[in-house]
């Protein structure tokens, strides 16, 4: 038993490693690679990739896991690492080569499309293209999926345990409760910032900075800028994250300092005893998010948030700072205003860019809608949801890229973790207290305690459904969230 | 034929990616990676030299090579992939994996007592390690070559084709001609730099004017501080140098940018067709340093280039150039002084410390030389070659890094990169006459031309032996170096 044990950790650890390796080739090629170096750069991750699907399908470790898998007195962390293992192996193995190659080619030609017709909204040209996605997705969902809802099979790779049927009263409820809160908050009036120059150097300084104050640990972390703010860990102790900047406005580079540094936080988190091996992960892509979105939203579009970094504000922006009170930025990343744009809407209307994209998504993989027919149900449910309308296509369904790259199921995600976020901080401030009162008072480092205990130590060792039930005292719901936002959008 | 070759293609490029991840894990870690990411970033390096391994002695590639190797109508270019691979995956199969743990452990054990006793200069200490690590690398030299003398097995490794009994009239006569140099060169009086501080930041924006100055493309190449100056490239189209500041001294940081522009300038020369294979690569260390010898040496230190980039220094540093003319700082970098530590050593004597090493690195693996009579041997040449004594061991014998880490044969490539870059040079003035002249007019375009015309384009084409017969059209030999070192030293 030691020894399949044994292997088995050499070969997890393995897996990690190239993992972790594909994670630097990709932080690089965002953060420092110079353009000559993109096309070899293609070619590296696809190499690692081909040497991971090789890894964890490898014949030899047949034995091993049949071992171990039939071993009654496993402990619980061994069994829970055995079986991620499997589930890894059992969808790799499903997976034809065929498909993998076809799914690759024809999401590379439906991003290169979108690419050149996105800015004209010529949706008639991308239509083909995607057609062809959709098709190859629901062909991937049969394929390696025995339940009757073939959504689930897409969404089970993103946020494991979910399932479509869970999701949708979720989501409805959520649509329903938020639509007349969006009125609301458009209602109150605009705050512009005056015209001033915040210096780009700067802004990086003070990403350092927030992060340091929530609690982020320099010695196991690197900030850079990049195009698209991400966070990004090469392995354990080393967990990196990236801002953009923006010299008319800083107020959308903290937004996003404080997101990405909630996602680095929790893997900060993560305990060393699960290096390189599939424990040291998140659940599930909406349990990190939960992370990110507690931090940006609970925590950062606090006035008490933004008064309390006055000093720091003052201290790298003496130019811009002068006559201006932290409260105004306040007002600033706390407005409401429906828009086109998914990732400029605020905290309210965010959700219900998810909520249509949940129900489109879904209706697409279950052959209720057609590829032609999307635009206008899109076009319907801006109306009805947040009462605006795309004057063509690329402001409208053809806005992100996610779908044209065939990520059909991960959307939920972003709103389960705003979701968790909401329950969690209820949680918190049945623990700490106002967590207003809190950052008021700078007690960070309570806040990041309580997230250490409840959330981060366990990182991959418990399915997201368990460890948000235990951490929260409370099954998923809408209700933490869309109180949370009634507070944003009557403030 | 065309599927052997295919096959060939495939490996030859999945073992180009393997290495170019290895590569950007290796820039990373010196140039951005926290300290809490050395663990995890040490196993995962080690976790890719496996793979790497494993992949160069796949059985299924016996097959392809054989009938390749066989075959006698391949062309010039493909003949010598296929020689590069096999000679690769040869050395590979000859080692038993209990040599190369056996080595991995005696050098890091080695290296770790180095590190703990150099400074007190402990020999002793140090003594008992080091023997281990010479007597694997004599086992290594016996295990994996044929020839009968042991050294060359080693030196094969670094300098493909050299040979001892080639290289030791060549050191011997250097040695004999370049120890009066020592005396004249350094009767000359000195010219410290007055106190001023040379910011770093503006010695790193320096570091870039001048790479692409000389020729390098910013556009496949990226620079970065690191505490040693290297030269990396993760792939084709993206080589990327490092440079060290000193805010007391720049003339430091800016020779060292010269010598690793060279090697970067060499490498962004390199034909894209020989991408993700064997041919993309230097043919030796010898011909790689050549070039970084030559930008460093022949153009770096004449008084010519310092006056060119006068307005280039007077830009950066507008404070510290206050009063102070281009050509005092020439004075600092053309100064010739004995000294003992060979890192600090100036162009004249920099190679006769390297003559010392490699008597005393052949004496030791022939087994004319035990280890405990090391230092005694090394003190008397300091002696005669330079004149001066280790005050202890630390300054001496135990001063370089490389001999713990079981690098034999490794240190005659500098200095074979010095004879290279001097005939290198009297070639370039052939076809474009006085390169101090060319340098006073700026034409670093015809220079680079020069290079990418007689050295760059073929890469790992040809062996370095007669490659750089073609490029010089002589025989390797002492008398360019040993001229342009006289005009140095009595300049």
């Amino acid at each position: 038993m030691d020894d399949a044990w044994d292997r088995f950790g050499e070969w997890a650890g393995t897996l990690a490693d190239i993992g972790g390796a594909s994670a630097l080739l990709g932080w690089d090629r965002e953060t420092g690679m110079p353009p000559g170096g993109a096309e070899t750069r293609a070619r590296q991750l696809g190499t690692l990739a081909a040497l991971h699907h090789r890894e964890l399908i490898r014949a030899d470790m047949a034995g091993p896991l049949e071992e171990l898998g039939a071993d009654t007195t496993l402990p619980a962390d061994r069994r829970r690492q055995v079986e991620l293992m499997l589930r890894a192996r059992r969808r790799a193995e499903r997976m034809p080569e065929s498909l993998v190659r076809d799914l690759s080619e024809a999401t590379s030609r439906c991003v290169g499309v979108w690419m050149d017709v996105r800015p004209a909204g010529d949706y008639a040209a991308f239509a083909e293209p995607f057609r062809r996605v959709v098709e190859l997705k629901r062909r991937q969902a049969r394929t390696v999926w025995d339940g009757d809802e073939d959504y689930d099979a897409l969404l089970d790779d993103y946020e494991p345990g979910a399932r479509a049927a869970d999701l949708e009263p979720v989501f409805a409820d959520l649509r329903r409760r938020l639509t007349p809160l969006v009125e609301i908050g458009a209602a109150r009036p605009r705050h512009p910032l005056p015209e001033r120059t915040w210096p780009a150097e700067a802004q990086v300084a003070l990403a350092r900075d927030l992060a340091e104050l929530l609690g982020y640990d320099m010695g196991c972390g690197l900030v850079a800028l990049s195009a698209h703010p991400f966070t990004n860990s090469p392995g354990h102790g080393d967990v990196r994250f990236t801002t953009r900047v923006d010299e008319a406005n800083p107020v959308g580079s903290i937004m996003a300092v404080l997101h990405e540094a909630g996602h680095a936080l929790y893997e900060q988190g993560f305990p060393e005893a699960f290096a390189r091996g599939p424990l040291l992960d998140a659940p599930s892509l909406g349990a990190h998010e939960s992370q990110s979105r507690f931090w940006e939203n609970h925590i950062g579009r606090t006035r008490a948030f933004w008064e309390r970094i006055g000093p720091l504000l003052r201290g790298r922006f003496p130019e811009a700072m002068r006559g201006l009170e932290p409260a105004e930025l306040h007002r600033v990343a706390a407005a409401v205003e429906p828009s086109l744009i998914r990732v400029e809407a605020d905290e309210v209307t965010y959700n219900l860019h998810i909520a249509l994209r949940f129900e489109l998504e879904l209706a697409l993989i279950r052959g209720d809608l057609e590829v032609e027919d999307l635009p206008a149900e899109w076009n319907a449910r801006m109306r009805d949801f947040l009462g605006v309308t795309p004057p063509h296509d690329g402001l409208g369904v053809m806005q992100d890229i996610h779908w044209p790259e065939g990520l059909f199921g991960y959307f939920p995600t972003y709103t389960l973790g705003n979701l968790y976020a909401a329950q969690l901080a209820e949680a918190a401030e049945t623990r700490l207290g106002d967590l207003e009162a809190a950052v008021a008072d700078g007690r960070f480092g309570e806040i990041l305690g309580f997230m250490r205990e409840r959330v981060h130590r366990f990182a991959n060792l418990r399915p997201t459904g368990e460890l948000m039930r235990d951490a929260t005292g409370e099954a998923l719901s809408a209700d933490a969230l869309v109180a949370h936002l009634r507070r944003v959008a009557t403030a």
